[in-house]
């Protein structure tokens, strides 16, 4: 997906809200564990009652992990029965040498290979330039690089002084002269609100994917009057506040509330910066 | 695994050699392929030719996942088939907020979850502190945390100085808190064998798992000269010179050839350094 494309379903849907499958067996609603494969059929119904209010979906590779064979085969369903106009990132947070990378590439990008080829994957930067580079050999794919996240230990390495810059700083710096901002987004947590100023001078175009709004305590006000660009230049990921609204036979029905209060309040940043 | 269990390992085989197991279906000899399992029928015989020379084996998880439900199950046929006695460690760079990692941890540690309990995984440290306790949780199980690694994309991060370390050590210390040298170990590239003797004045005791030996081109005498400890310490990963030493028919006993002669070397260290 490009970056225009991207642009254009945030303005046609109103939105720029990512909705983060972190689905649980130990979460979903009692009735859906009738079915052969309780979680695609809890991911099948979410995304049917929410995909016209978002532009993005995020399943956590790790929650399908955590099942094995089965989980993976719930993940590569999941993937096909994605939307096609969404962005369609998976959460996978890799980093490893070039040769490793290329194999992660493929297993998340590659349909003929794995079963899967999601639009964007989350990458790791510890490693450096061949963590990221071999995802950006494929054409019209996003690599969206960790940068400031909004969990309890993002103070222990993130907010290093690496002398003009924290090391989050020095990750957008460097990793600004890999690709454009018609490849590459970084993860800003929702929490970290007050940074996204100084992130902007960084990434003054680039997509931010922001986590942390909802369950975690961020506020989308906060992220947009900070973050916001022409482009819109968000995406506010929500996954349990949306996705475990209700764990009753109405789950569906209350994920799309939620959305729809998150859309409704995306609706009135997006008028408020002028680009509906 | 104990950290007792494994050094006394190291002393009865006189090795510490680590067998990565990145078996890739475009590098194994033709003839496996007519096995309904090639990627684990080659493993199989790796793992019977060299399980005496060894003390550790080293599934790369990026392999086994780039070939989708199949290459998972080849991953999980392989650990149900690594011996007991060896450190079976998933080499999976994973790092997530705490409960993302929770998952992880089930999909790696816990065999009733997904088929599979190794003894370590590797972990990225970037998200800090949440992305690598959750491991912990499992008793007798080994974190394996990046610190300084062989690649090219190594000197974008690691060496930024934070005051008075560089980013590796800012690492080292810090993870240090977490957990003592019988619950932690570091990745630490054979190439950068002459930082080794810094890296022991923040992680003395801490084995030290290393790759880059053969075909990356760190020497196994450097390693030991700046590495080695008085109970080892070290663990020294080879896997593309070993699993590819011929692509023939004879490619598992090339295989043991080649595992032989680094474990005869490890013999002439351990004895160097009083250890057997």
């Amino acid at each position: 997906m490009t970056r225009q494309q991207l642009i254009d379903q945030i303005k046609q849907k109103k939105s720029f809200l990512c909705v983060g499958l972190d689905t649980d067996l130990d979460k979903i609603p009692e009735f859906l564990k009738q079915y052969p494969d309780p979680v695609f059929e809890f991911n099948k119904r979410i995304i049917d009652a929410t995909k016209d209010l978002c532009v993005a979906y995020k399943p956590n590779s790790a929650f399908y992990e955590s099942y094995g064979v089965k989980g993976l085969q719930s993940l590569i369903d999941t993937w096909q029965y994605l939307p096609k106009e969404t962005l369609n990132i998976i959460d996978a947070k890799r980093g490893d040498i070039g040769n490793t990378s290329d194999k992660y590439a493929r297993a998340f990008f590659d349909e003929t290979a794995s079963g899967m080829s999601f639009d964007a994957i989350t990458v790791t930067p510890y490693m450096g330039n061949d963590s990221v580079t071999p995802y950006l050999k494929y054409e019209g794919k996003w690599v969206i690089i960790l940068a400031l996240t909004s969990s309890v230990g993002s103070k222990d390495f993130q907010y290093l002084n690496t002398g003009d810059d924290y090391l989050y700083e020095a990750v957008i710096k460097k990793a600004n002269t890999w690709a454009g901002a018609d490849r590459i987004m970084y993860v800003v947590g929702a929490t970290k609100s007050t940074e996204f100023t100084n992130i902007r001078k960084y990434a003054p175009d680039n997509f931010l994917l922001v986590p942390g709004v909802g369950a975690q305590g961020g506020s989308l006000e906060d992220v947009c009057q900070y973050g916001i660009t022409k482009d819109c230049g968000l995406l506010v990921n929500a996954s349990r506040s949306i996705i475990y609204a209700s764990n009753g036979e109405d789950f569906a029905d209350a994920a799309r509330e939620e959305a729809k209060s998150l859309q409704k309040q995306m609706a009135v940043e997006l008028e408020k910066a002028g680009i509906i």
